[in-house]
């Protein structure tokens, strides 16, 4: 997706070869616009699903997802990292591990809002070691819920978490996928769009 | 707001005479059609105030803003509970209890985002006691920023929050305001609109 290449390379932060920091649109301030249009780009790529449903985490999976749902006039069901008193049973569950954060979270949707019925989409704003995605895989399934597939903005090309997933023969569709943070540079997996 | 009091009615959950569960729609499962509508009152509401910028706080606030923020076309800054490893320094941080969850956090906005040029739209899913939007106010303070006012989806006019924020002189816009939650019903302050 080009406009998102582009916010890539003019806002991204390189931080070492590994990390990529993308506050200035993604994962601190927001960029409505982009979201919009990362939304339509997700809905056209999974058109011919039927989703019922998007499947996502809080916080940053949360803005590209309602942009997606508006489009595909479907509802989004987050993931939450920690259960609230107002929410503390009925419960699907799974243990998510950040290696970034160097700490494991316990994920959790309410038994309410996913059943056997729905067909998913999975968004989320990062794909690295895929452990994220794989919990809300692990969700979809304690559910009894299709997957249509995984709908990531930006993949780390050179982590193994689309290994992963395709492992468990979910579809993957990423919007912007990183090769290489070499040399402070960005490059990309798909090459640089016209 | 009709749409909204509808949904209230319909689908919120009244646990006692001072919890009301929105999770359908608003903190758990979301409602992108009833965010968009919502960003667009709230934009109504503000439009006169040549707002830079809103701040909102993860989660539940990240939606409506989104949504607002396109409407108004600025970018949305949600503040962080817990820093991150790549959110480390320069930052304007306040301390915000939660009466509900019986915990105080640090809510964190990097300094790179909002400064003594910006006029803010402050969002916030629910105003109860007022402890979130006061703390949005304090950063919104440091950075020299001015503020438009606060807007919140829902009110439980019950609670002292509205009082705080008048005492700072800071105009509140609720788009729905919760009278009284006792018999389990839902009773609104500004009547039920046609």
């Amino acid at each position: 997706m080009k406009s998102l290449q582009d916010k890539i390379v003019k806002e991204g932060n390189v931080l070492s070869d590994q990390v990529l920091k993308v506050d200035s649109f993604l994962n601190h301030q927001v960029d409505p616009k982009l979201m919009k249009a990362i939304g339509q780009e997700f809905a056209r790529r999974f058109a011919d699903e039927k989703i019922t449903k998007i499947l996502t985490i809080e916080s940053s999976g949360i803005a590209p997802s309602v942009m997606a749902g508006l489009e595909l006039d479907v509802p989004v069901v987050f993931a939450r990292k920690r259960q609230s008193l107002t929410l503390i049973e009925n419960l699907y569950t799974a243990d998510v591990h950040s290696f970034t954060k160097q700490e494991t979270n316990r994920i959790a949707v309410s038994k309410s809002f996913i059943t056997e019925e729905d067909h998913l989409l999975i968004i989320d704003d990062f794909l690295a070691n895929g452990q994220a995605a794989l919990g809300l895989l692990e969700i979809a399934e304690q559910a009894g819920a299709s997957v249509a597939g995984i709908g990531i903005v930006i993949e780390k090309a050179f982590q193994n978490g689309r290994h992963l997933l395709l492992e468990k023969n979910v579809r993957v569709e990423s919007l912007a996928r990183v090769q290489s943070l070499a040399d402070g540079k960005v490059t990309f997996a798909e090459g640089v769009l016209a």
